[in-house]
């Protein structure tokens, strides 16, 4: 395993240091935990937007932190779900009075400890809200589909709203109709390696790839033969738009998302592939862009998440935000 | 090799088309050639500024294209200087009246077929401007170093200069106080593998790194065991701060920068460590962040990069950027 880091014990204790000390003008550490907060916390008079989840995604959630967006984030050991006591701590300590909405990836360990502060929170009269992601169409059925890449959207455009001054419920109303309109799906070329393990989650040969891959190794629909790049990008762009009922004339957000270990130049290949696709199929584009957003450690690979777009989304999009690591949309 | 592509040789050809599909509003790709042009160019009245080199150095240097940057950038083969009649078909397309700034890294294929296109281009009348970068302070000599990450603070301060409306000599003096004021130096934890070759440009073992790597795979300094991140982290900032003769008190910003298959992660734990180096010598960060911003293809490593700041270069630094891929400063 060759990794840039000290002690695998102390990665995730580490990069959050890092990260604060490198934008100290927007975040800070809550002491003695793994929660990011936005520097000037509690915002008086607004929905306070709070999520997070396990390591392993850099830069989910910390880079989401800031103005526009993410109040707080609370970060788990790497793939593990955060505490309650610290996601409880996290709505404690950005609540400005007009209630906190959780934003949650749909795994089981990240529902259980979000509801277990959210029950910490609700007895001190806290008004909360929750929104679910659950945007990765290679698994079947909607109720145990992971959130995946998709979650950013989420977080964006709900950050936007409550930062306009929108109420909780209409916070978390805008938040799940970008749930309900966002879909993704991946496909790793590489396994990750888990920095305590040291060695490949699982194994996939040379000329092998995984389409439907998890952010945390789970298996995907299929092991192929490695595909060109326009290949994978039709396979995963016709599962995500037909799983999405995309028609013509519609309007959508592409986001093109590395997995950890995928260099820029293989993003733009395959993202020229996905706009021809949205070309031919007569979708309009509101905004594109390529990155690595939602990770899975040093995992070669890439996925493909389309958000379909209303007027109101369009503008909460480009709304202002400060944070490290959300994309300008151009 | 596992990569996202499709052809072999046409990575460049694909990923200049993925990157004008992405981005619509701001870029455009001048016809058969490797040109990428601002979208509303030219721009008349203001300084243009033009860059290039060999790709696989993404999201260099296309992903610097837009207001407040480059006007135009030229991509060469896969680390092969971009030809002479491009660059020239480059300046011709972006001259806005006001003369053109050359910003070329210090290699010995780019300065010659830039210096080719700047004799088209003057005998065409259009006033030319250069300015070298050499930032890499693993080469002893400094009219050998290499331009490497530091480079994109030469594109972004420049590129403010002209937006703002200095003149081209001015553009060029205030890109050269960059050059003058910008050190870096990398490390490889792997090799990377040329789309055309198919197997890694180097062999470096499962407990060795290379100290000083070129962008390019040149050799660096120094074969080493592996080293953890703060010691990495030292051994670098020990460098760069003593070539830039770093005194107390004064201001630098502050870049870490990912080789193409290093996870943020990383990025951040290694960060965590330069910042507290810089602490400890009394110097006062004005920005800092951490990305992907000038790779070497699919190489894991990481690069550091100081900038020491005056007043102007704060000022142009936090001039607005419309660009794919400079960072948000916050």
């Amino acid at each position: 395993m060759k990794k840039l880091v000290n002690d695998v014990n102390l990665v995730v204790d580490e990069e959050l240091d890092g990260l604060t000390l490198l934008y100290p003008n927007i975040l800070q550490r809550f002491p003695n935990s793994n929660v990011i907060l936005r520097k000037e916390s509690p915002v008086k008079g607004k929905v306070s937007l709070v999520s997070g989840g396990g390591s392993g995604h850099e830069p989910l959630h910390g880079g989401f932190v800031g103005k526009g967006m993410l109040d707080a984030s609370i970060a788990g050991e790497v793939f593990t779900a955060p505490p309650p006591d610290q996601i409880y701590s996290a709505i404690r300590n950005v609540h400005g009075g007009r209630g906190v909405l959780l934003i949650i990836n749909n795994y089981s360990g990240d529902l259980m400890n979000f509801k277990l502060a959210e029950e910490m929170a609700s007895d001190d009269g806290i008004e909360i809200g929750r929104v679910v992601v659950n945007d990765d169409v290679a698994v079947e059925s909607p109720e145990n589909r992971r959130g995946v890449a998709g979650t950013i959207f989420a977080l964006k455009i709900a950050g936007a709203a409550a930062e306009r001054g929108d109420n909780l419920l209409d916070t978390q109303r805008i938040g799940e109709r970008v749930v309900a309109n966002t879909r993704s799906m991946g496909v790793a070329l590489t396994s990750c390696t888990l920095p305590r393990v040291g060695k490949p989650m699982f194994a996939l040969q040379e000329d092998e790839q995984e389409l439907g891959i998890g952010v945390h190794g789970e298996p995907g629909i299929q092991r192929t033969r490695m595909m060109a790049a326009n290949e994978v990008a039709t396979v995963l762009y016709d599962r995500v738009s037909k799983d999405l009922v995309l028609r013509r004339e519609e309007e959508v957000v592409l986001m093109v998302n590395g997995m950890g270990a995928t260099p820029m130049m293989e993003l733009l290949i395959f993202s020229r592939k996905v706009v021809k696709l949205l070309h031919e199929n007569g979708t309009k584009i509101f905004r594109s862009f390529a990155g690595s957003f939602v990770t899975s450690l040093d995992m070669a690979g890439v996925s493909l998440t389309l958000l379909r777009v209303d007027d109101e989304m369009k503008e909460l999009l480009l709304e202002p935000e400060r944070t490290p690591s959300f994309p300008k949309l151009l």
